[in-house]
Order: structure tokens, then sequence, then C-alpha cells
């Protein structure tokens, strides 16, 4: 049983596995950099440490993490999702110090983190994958020769890519060309590594993905889908548990072969694997994420399966506490990302300080925030203030349900996309409940919300028409 | 279909009905006192309309409530829990108004009401209740013979009487004879209404209530139950569902009894039939509320069953959406009633400013808040600032979280019962997860709990400490 676990994140990702330790009587140990002293998860960890001047490298610094772990005493270290969750060397310099890493070994995040190698695992484990190059793409000519071979329109990945950056569709032969010089450059600034790939362009698929469990003793379960469709530029906005689009069918069949996909590569503790599905039910593998997911929190609501404490538990070698058999869930849960941005400004971060906060209650509310009234947002790190998420026993309900609670979230001093999502909560298309990726394309229109005056926009305007009296 | 429905109440009850409309698209209208000017349930709400300079008052204002529904176009009006939730004549003088009352009939309310006739219904019904007298009790001799017959200890209650009031225990002749006058003028001064019954004293007996919900073509099902045993002089404080103490044969028969108790009354909309349980299983009504409980959020919370939908839907003319074979419950639930109180001074009242209010989050939390920051607690009403909902998958877990969330709920500026329910869940004989009414008296050591130092506290501390020095 771990005494002290460090958290390797921070805001509201920290307080979440905060939580977890409280409820499982574990210490725990925050860090933080200099621009995060007044931060939530600071006041709320059991201890906390600073760990440097850099706003963001300071997360990123792997010796000092692992040098604040082992001299507060901890004996488990849990990284959370973003900064050094997918890094493989994190987990085993966090081994080598003797503690226990809260995740799966660094060789499953390795070969799973390589987009080229997870794709020849999961060939050989007899799971489908998009129709594409086989390893990394040596040539433009050899792309050129691929993709008319396979037919446009065709996608140019890096292969140490995620998170939806270093990918472009191409349309044509012209389009390949431009792009395949491109992706490289980005590929190299935005992961160190240029290898390029090439995947068979799946046009409007939906995203579904399965929550995987898997414990030391070779036991492996998922806790169903999230639609993860409504998504901008490759990031999810708006996540959804169980997805309208699966049949019973094709989800325990999906399910089955997200534990396949699992086992293939030893897996344990919490993952994720991601599909594409295309409109005809169709689907293939596209990445697998060895780590917790932003979006857990609405498995956990329809499941009442508390994922962290899970991973917790399987990292102290504690078998799975429920066989797939035994698991189900009920209801819908829909996850918002409140993030302080202004969507009508190119979904643009609005760091500052926040002056109100009230968050929604009653039934079926979940907050999982990391703000507060007087909380000065800084402009160094993801732009998420809060997850909303919102249950009910149907989806008809839990739409109703998110519009309320959207409506009574009151979050003021900066911008953020609560009235984008309550202008999609509202709309005839979302309460269809069918959304592909391309959601966010087709409905535009969506962006026409009334936006709510802040004092600083009633300030600017009453300046200007002072100005514009005085003759200025 | 409703358009507007205006609501007789105030605080965390107005605000869970305000939420329950806007989730079906009807405005909701509020009331307030002048008292009430800033409550958070008038800033909530679509309309709201001052009823009166008189803090109390203006809440029992029956003419001047029913006036306000009609003149602001209501058809419908939902009269929440306490107030007039339980008074025949307001549910009358709104349907005479031509709007709809969301509850039962008022000769329901009325022949519930009065405990003597509740019993000879429930007699004629077949439902077991606790020996007594058979009606009003004449005099003081009647009660001695009466007593002496069924054995002591035996409770003189009083017939119009609720909420823990004009109720007292008389263990013999002595004490009877002394709390015979005392309870009769206690009756008289809380309901107007001298009348007297005596009942059989259930030994710290198990409190168990059923949820019903009755529509108006005969259908009635239960929602399962709620274990309310841990009380203070009758008074509720924290509540669970389902009871830990019940077997699923106990729960089956308990229940198909309470929902023929609401069938004997011709019962509409939602109600709670509450039973005396002892130790060895026997179980006998107590009385059936007629109204919208402060508990039903756990209820909510384990079956996904919105109750004031539902009882919005029933007042619509609707039929039940579910029969009682396809309703279930999961998990735990357990309701934290937060009081502005002080539990170390007699659980006197503490009302006075809110400094700061941060609610906890994150998994199996739901919060009914009416306070925030810089809020003015008036010292007129119920003390309840909010109630916090804790679920879990299990009993264990759901203690565990409850430690967790009454640890991270920060509230400051007044005292309020949070450290003493911490107290209480981190306490063993909470984790075991049986109780009778006893509970608090059996364990008075909940209440050393270590007390947060307030700021004024800390000042006054400061100003002796200062004076002592100076010699003053």
């Amino acid at each position: 049983m771990f005494k002290r676990i460090l958290i390797a994140n921070r805001g509201e990702c920290a307080i979440r596995i905060i939580r977890a330790c409280r409820e499982l009587d574990i210490k725990a140990v925050a860090i933080y950099s200099e621009a995060d002293a007044n931060a939530l998860h600071v006041k709320k960890a059991d201890f906390a440490v600073m760990i440097g001047p850099d706003p963001v490298k300071s997360y990123l610094n792997i010796h000092r993490i692992v040098t604040i772990a082992v001299e507060t005493g901890c004996d488990a270290v849990h990284p959370g999702f973003g900064f050094l969750s997918e890094n493989d060397e994190f987990a085993r310099r966090v081994t080598e110090a003797g503690m226990t890493y809260i995740g799966p070994s660094p060789d499953a995040i390795r070969d799973m983190g390589s987009k080229t190698k997870a794709r020849e695992s999961m060939i050989a484990a007899g799971v489908p994958v998009i129709p594409g190059s086989e390893g990394e793409l040596s040539s433009i000519d050899e792309a050129l020769v691929l993709a008319n071979d396979m037919g446009y329109p065709v996608m140019l990945k890096a292969a140490a890519g995620g998170g939806g950056r270093g990918i472009r569709r191409c349309d044509n032969d012209a389009e390949l060309r431009e792009n395949y010089d491109i992706t490289k450059r980005e590929a190299t600034a935005a992961f160190g590594d240029d290898a390029l790939f090439m995947e068979k362009c799946i046009v409007e698929p939906h995203h579904i993905e399965f929550q995987i469990l898997a414990d030391s003793h070779g036991n492996v379960v998922h806790l169903f889908e999230r639609d993860c469709s409504i998504q901008r530029r490759n990031q999810k906005l708006i996540e959804i548990a169980p997805s309208n689009f699966l049949t019973p069918e094709l989800r325990a069949e999906m399910g089955a072969v997200a534990v396949k996909a699992a086992k293939a590569v030893n897996y344990v503790n919490a993952g994720t694997v991601e599909f594409l599905v295309d409109k005809d039910h169709n689907f293939w593998f596209m990445e697998m994420n060895t780590r917790l997911q932003v979006e857990h929190t609405i498995t956990e609501t329809i499941t009442d399966v508390d994922i962290v404490a899970q991973q917790i538990a399987i990292a102290e070698g504690k078998p799975l506490p429920f066989t797939q058999e035994e698991l189900s869930f009920h209801g819908f849960a829909i996850e918002f990302r409140i993030n302080a941005e202004d969507p009508k400004n190119g979904f643009l971060p609005t760091p500052g300080r926040i002056t109100r906060y009230n968050s929604p209650g009653g039934p079926g509310i979940r907050v999982d925030g990391c703000v507060y009234a007087g909380y000065e947002i800084p402009p160094h790190y993801d732009s998420m203030c809060a997850k909303l998420t919102v249950s009910g026993p149907d989806w008809e309900s839990t739409v109703r349900r998110s519009k309320r609670a959207l409506a009574e979230y009151d979050i003021r001093g900066v911008r953020t996309t609560l009235p984008f999502y309550s202008a999609i909560a509202g709309s005839d298309v979302f309460m269809q409940g069918e959304f592909d990726t391309g959601f966010m394309d087709k409905h535009p229109e969506l962006l026409n919300y009334k936006q709510k005056k802040t004092r600083e926009d009633i300030a600017a305007a009453v300046a200007v028409a002072i100005a514009a009296h005085c003759g200025l």
C-alpha cells in the first residue's frame, strides 16, 4: 500500500489525483513552478514543492521531479496527463529510483508512443488498422506511389506525434508534395523526430475510444467507450459516453478488440484505445494512449468506477476487483472542457484574473475545476479552467441538463468556451446525438452566439463613447 | 405542458425546483421577502417578485402568493418543502385560482397531516402501525390506563405535529402526568391544535423511509429507502440510501407496504412513507410526508430518477415512465446537511457573512447550495447552507469519499456543521454503517473535534492577549 505519492502534474489533473489519494488515505505531494504558486493544486495537496522558475520546463524536468519524489519520501509517482505522462524515460527513472510508476511499463509507453511500432504490433495481433505505409516513409516518391495505390485522400502523420499535432490531409499529388516537407519540419519542431508515415484518410469518421484497465496479473477489461467526435483541429472539446452511434453488438466487438490490443503489448494500468469508425460501422485502430485521459470523468460517471483509484490499486499490485461480465453502465454523461479561450476569436487563449466563480450544482453535475475567484490564470499552460461533466438517465434529459448547467456556470473576468457550449447544447443538431469529426466544420453557425459583455468590454465601450463625444 | 411555475419557497429548495424547470424549458417565478433580496434563488429564477417585508410570514401568505402566481401568468405552483408545503388550504386555493398544485390533493395533505387520521387510514389498509391510542386522548386518566396497558416507555405526540416537534417520551406514570400538559401547550403554540395521541415507544429504532411516486392514472411505485436514523432531537442530520440495515427481502416487503399505504389514500405525486424499524426487523408506519423531502437527493443519486421533474410530469397528467420492476439502484449515497450552526454550542444557528465559499468537486459529489462568498445568511430561516450528497459504488468508498469532500469544503466567515460531519465520517462507528436513532446520544465523543479558528476568534484572542499584556 502506498503511503505517499508525488503528482508530476498541475491544475485540475493534479487535483483529480489528490482527491483519489485523500480517499485512499495516501499523502499527496504536489509540485509547482513559480508561476503556479497560487494554483489550487498547491493549496489542496498535503505537501507542495517548488520545482523551478521556468513555467513549462519545470514540469518536464525529470531529474528534479524524481529527486523531489525521493527526498519527500514518496513510494510512487503519478504522471497525470500531458507533461511527462507518455515519456518512457520518466517512467524508467522513477522505477530506477526505487519508486513505483503509476502507469504502464516504459516499454509499453515507448512502443505505443511510436505510431509505426504501435501499428506493427496491432497488425501482428490481428487488430484492424487503417490502410497505410508499413513503417516510416523513406521518400516523397514512395509516398506518391502508395497514395495512388490506396487512393486519395490520405493523411501524413508524424510517427512520434500525438494530441492532433503533426497531421496533414492530402487530397492529390500536388498537396502531398507540398505537405511532405512541411509535415517533416513540424514533426521535428514538435517532437524532435522527422519520421512520417501515411494512412488512408477515413472521411468524416467518428472518433470512438475504449477505456482499458489492465492489472499486473493478466486481467484486462474495458469500461466501454467514449465518443470524442466533437473536435476542433483534432482537439477534443466535448466527449460523450456511451456513444449514440454504436449498437450493442458493435460495442461488444470493439471492446473485445480493444482488450486484445492491450493484451498484445502486455499492457498494465489504465489506457485508452482510440478507433476511427466510418458511417458504415467499419472501425480501425488509431492509437493507444498510455495514460489517464482528460475525459475519463464520463466513464467514471456511467460505470461508477473510480479510474484513478484503480490506477493506484493496479500499481500496488492488486488484481482488478471486477470481471468484464460484472461491468455495466447506466445513463449518459457529457464532458465539456471549459477553456479560457475566445471561440469567436479563433479560440485564442484568454489568460487573466477570474473575478467571479460560481459552478453549477444539483442533480447530475460533476465539476473538476482548478480556478477560483481572484485566481490569475497564467498564460503558460493549457487553457482549461474546469471540466463540466453532466449526466442523466437518457440522452435527451442529459442534453437538457447540460444546457441548464452551462447557463448556470458563472465565470467572470475572462472569456471562456461556456457560451459557445451553451449554443451547442441548445442546438437541434446536438440533440440529435450523432456526430462525426466533421461536426465543427459543418456547423459554423454555432459560433454565432451572443457574447455576454464583460466589465472590460463595457469600460472600453464607455471610453470610446466619451472620446467620440468629446471629439477626441 | 406547464409554461411557467411559481415556486412558493426560498433557498436551496427553490433553487432545486428552478433547476428542474430550466431542464424542462419551463419559466420559474421566484418569490422573496425583503430579507431575501440578495438570496441566490432570486438571482437564479427567470422572474422574482417581492412578497413582503416580514421575513417568515411573507412565505406563509397564501393570499399574496396565489395572487402573484395569477398575476405573473403561472399555470402551476410548486410548494417545495417547509413553509406551505403541507398546508391543504394552500393547495386548495391554488387549484381554485385555476392553476395546478404540484403535489397531492388537498384532502390527501389534510388526512396524512393529521396523525390520528393517518393512523386510522393505515389500520384500515392493513399497514402495521405502532400500538397506541385510537384517535385523540380525551384525558390524562385515559392516557394513564392506556400507557399501563401497553407498557412504558410511551410517546406523547401532537396530532397536528411534524418535523420532530410536539413529541415527548414518558417512562413512567409521573413523567406522563408531567408531560401531558406540557405537550398540550407545545402543540397549541406550534400547531394551533392541542390534540394529543399516544404511541408505544420503540426503543432506539431505525428511521427508514420509502420514496413514493404516484401518477394520476393509479400507478404507484417506490424508489427504495432512505435511512435517516442519524438525527439530533428528531432533526435529521445525515441520510443514507440504501440502508445497510435492510435485507433485500425486508426492502421488498416494506416497499410494497409503502405503496399500499399510498394507494390507500389515493395518493398522487411524490411522497414519503416513514417507518420505524426495531433491531429485530419489525417495522411500523410512522407518518407520510405529502411533499418533496430535503433528502430526496440521495434517492435521485442511486436511482437516476429526477424526482422534481417527475413531480412536474405527474402534475401535468403524464403517466409514470417506469414500472416498479424497471426501477433499480446502484451504489450508495450519503447526504450531509451543511448548516450554519455551531455543534459545540448546542447547534446554535450562526447567521452572518460568508467570506469564502469553495465547494468540493470531482467524482461522486453533488452540491445543492444557496450561499456564496459575500452572502449574508439572514437569521430568520432554517440554517441550512447546502446539502452535500456523496456517492460511490460501495459503502466503504462512499464514506472515504465523504471524508475527502467534507475536508475539501471551504466555508469561511461562519461556523458550520462541516467539522462535526468530518469527525463523524472519519469515525469507526460510522464506517460500520449501521445506526439507530440513538446514534448521536451514544457517541457524544464525536463532538470533540478540533474547531478551525475563524478570523473573528483570532481577532478576539489577540484583543484579550493585548488587554492582558497592557494590564487593561
